[in-house]
């Protein structure tokens, strides 16, 4: 079957939110992907790890860490071993889950402006998200705090290649763990206005996050099922298992119409069989797997497939990003996206111990294979470093002027008769110049992308600044914006109730921490 | 009409060398798109370029500071006008000099091992090429010079994702320029023995070169008119100027068989217009041109389409690199080369002035339009910095790390029984590793990419080794790969010849130095 018949099919059997998005349109225009995605494997070979994953579902099974989970893929008809936790999806009850979800969606910041569509050959960047240590070059490498968290949010907000938070950017693990959802998102809602992530760590903190994002909106509870306005990374615990928690989060979140990403840690060679095609069998069987459990709790509630699938060091065990590998399962992860009529997630990772030549290479390398793979939803797009130990503050502004980079080169190229400039070329003829030409001074402030990064002073010049490297310019850009950064506006009343909920919740004990 | 439909008809008009080479296959594997380039503009679009370039060849005109090359147009039916150097060629002798050059050819070099196709799906990755200064971190930048030239062949004669010599490296210019050539060549075919450039600054060093190549080889002039042995790079004075010494290169060149890579250097905002509509129209005009004197002299002689369209910074005029025009000018190029059945050039390029973040993401942009557009024949693949003005001993360590990715990245991704590996998660199942298994370890030691450069450590142990950055890591390879270069064999009576030819042509006087 063809791509576009597959899609065809998608579309037909889809039951609600079919193509563009039903709210209102994002007024920041988002990148978009002009071209067609790249295809690295065949129709037949994607068959093939589609049938490969519908078997492991089928036969080997996965573990559902979670009862009610288990009864409700049970009255599903899905066998479900009462000794253990082992679920065998059937193939039928698998392919019945297919096609439900919307191809694409909007998704909902408290600003409107910020509202984004995730689908179609829409791109959102998210920052980084979750790193358990924040660095700069001053400061080094420290754990998470919550001077760093807000500190990262205040800079991610002026970046407007930033469009989302994929969750935290650091763990502001200095505030106790019952409590810190309600602090940190309150942060995330008060320093900026962009969508938002909530963890999935126990039924408490998905509701508690639903509500807050409702309240910031300020919107009541029928609204906010209509129009998805939160969402939440479902990581498998990989080889093919969901656990307590990531279940609960699908249910929660799904059962609200919000919006679950799933995405299976599937790195070949360890929690995933070592060659490329078995991690993406792997990975698709357990994003399918959660594909189930969310369309069986709400048809046709948002979700997203994720793809992180990577290799290790063979000699390390150390995960590796921005491989060739990586490139590769991000084009073909893309593929089954598709296959499957869902929103595509992939990120922006890698390995790099410091913002050296090393960082970026890995980093553009990712985003090749995310972008040609035609991600819908890049995490991590800003700040992440040292597979994902640490969040960079330098790393989060040369990140921005990455996708910065990346939506300029998405940006379509005119081709009218104004572009073609043969009246500049008349003008100028053989052995001139275009610099003082019309055709190019009416141009040429706004002609090409300025990066805030790039230094491209000759040599001497450069030399003479104290020959600074990215790093630098990026170590001082950083404080710039950081200083510059205004909290957006909140009506009074959404921030008097937004306070209230944090200090009652706060008073009720917050959220269990044995999730 | 459709791209394949295009590429139909230039295969019918073609009129030798079609499709795959003639000459027995490369030995070693070239990296090859596994994928259909990318196409940054419709059909009809890429139609309209093309128009423009034809409207500009046959109204404007181009100088052609070359008396014989005007002699040869008006020949051939252009108009050329007495009182100048402008000529102007109509759409039929362009239209009729299209779809004679092969699609595909063979390159050789002096060993067969390193003899390359160009063209088709095939890449082929070139050394750094013609920077006026050389640089490591502990000499510092320094005008070019021979050791530094000599170095630079041993040290890329030692990395195979090196496949050829895209001139020299740096600028040997402590040789006087009338022997330069004699003794460039000299060092380059006998430190290494991957195929060569040689370059058009005048009849004598054309046919020098082409004398080197065919003594170095063993071969006798039929056999070397009947294998292409080296290419040479013709770069157009743009706007619209071909000079003496790029024509001569083309004329005597194109006579003998051998490869013209004809690209002119357009950068938009300064040599050729603001937009990039205009620029690559215009790049596609000098482009043609050159197509045209080169299939006048000889029809079906091997033509590579360079692309090198960039933008200046229009802050201060300075050329830029891996910037997302330089992207898109890069897939828009490999589509014109496709309408005419030609081979593309594109570059490795970036702008930086140190080894830091910005000279490996602009690098990996530029790979990125390269490859992704298409490219068979990468100029600049390994060791280029600052836009060209130096060749940098790490540089050229770690982009061989980025070209063996790519590489790796291009070769196609196996989808098959043993591949989908559902017997190893049967054998490891829901919440086991993969480390032990059988199918993790017959595999594990050949199954990732190992780069050179990449440091996986974890933070604290690679803190404890000195925190070093890519930069350091490629400081210390390229000192232990240089040290390690031991020069290919070479048959003593070859030697002796080629001995002999640089002695004879020394005493000659070597060639003219008022090119």
């Amino acid at each position: 079957m063809s791509e576009a018949a597959m899609e065809n099919r998608g579309r037909r059997r889809r039951g609600r939110g079919d193509g563009e998005p039903t709210g209102p349109a994002p007024a920041r225009a988002q990148p978009r992907l002009p071209f067609k995605p790249v295809a690295a494997i065949s129709e037949d070979a994607l068959e093939a790890i589609h049938e490969a994953s519908l078997t492991v579902l089928e036969e080997i099974g996965m573990d559902f860490l979670h009862e009610g989970a288990r009864a409700l893929l049970r009255d599903a008809g899905a066998d479900v071993d009462p000794a253990s936790q082992r679920v065998r999806l059937p193939r039928a009850l698998v392919e019945s889950r297919i096609g439900l979800a919307p191809r694409s969606f909007t998704l909902h910041a408290r600003n409107p402006e910020r509202t984004l569509q995730i689908g179609g050959n829409a791109v959102a960047f998210c920052s980084v998200g979750s790193a358990p240590n924040a660095a700069d070059r001053d400061g080094g490498r420290r754990p998470g705090n919550r001077v760093d968290y807000q500190n990262l949010i205040r800079l991610g907000h002026t970046l407007d290649a930033v469009h989302l938070w994929g969750g935290y950017p650091v763990e502001p693990a200095d505030v106790h763990a019952s409590v810190r959802h309600l602090d940190a998102l309150w942060d995330m809602l008060t320093l900026s206005d962009k969508a938002i992530h909530a963890y999935s760590l126990g039924r408490e903190r998905n509701l508690d996050a639903i509500e807050m994002i409702r309240i910031a909106r300020g919107i009541d509870h029928e609204t906010l099922e209509r129009e998805p306005s939160v969402f939440t990374i479902i990581n498998s615990s990989s080889p093919l298992r969901l656990d307590g928690p990531m279940l609960e989060g699908i249910i929660q979140m799904a059962k609200r119409n919000q919006v679950v990403v799933l995405t299976p840690f599937t790195l070949a060679g360890a929690m995933a069989p070592v060659t490329l095609a078995g991690a993406l069998a792997q990975q698709n069987a357990e994003a399918l797997a959660g594909l189930v459990v969310a369309q069986t709790v709400r048809p046709g509630s948002p979700f997203v497939y994720g793809g992180f699938t990577s290799n290790v060091d063979m000699k390390t065990g150390a995960p590796a990003f921005g491989t060739p590998e990586y490139m590769k399962a991000a084009l073909i992860g893309g593929q089954l996206a598709r296959r499957y009529g869902l929103p595509y997630r992939s990120s922006n990772a890698n390995a790099a111990n410091t913002l050296d030549a090393q960082a970026a290479y890995e980093s553009v390398f990712s985003l090749w294979g995310a972008i040609m793979g035609g991600a819908n939803l890049l995490m991590h797009g800003a700040g992440w470093m040292e597979g994902g130990l640490h969040a960079s503050f330098e790393k989060m502004v040369l990140d921005a002027d990455l996708l910065d980079m990346v939506a300029n080169f998405l940006r379509p190229v005119q081709v009218d008769a104004e572009e073609l400039a043969l009246s500049a070329m008349r003008e100028v003829g053989p052995g001139g110049h275009f610099f003082g030409c019309a055709h190019t001074q009416s141009r040429y402030r706004t002609a090409f992308f300025a990066p805030m990064i790039s230094d491209w002073r000759n040599y001497e010049s450069w030399e003479e600044a104290g020959a600074p490297t990215a790093y630098d310019t990026a170590n001082r850009l950083y404080k710039q914006r950081l200083a510059a950064h205004e909290p957006p506006p909140m009506d009074p009343a959404i921030r008097d109730e937004l306070e209230a909920f944090v200090a009652r919740r706060k008073a009720e004990g917050g959220a269990p921490t044995d999730y």
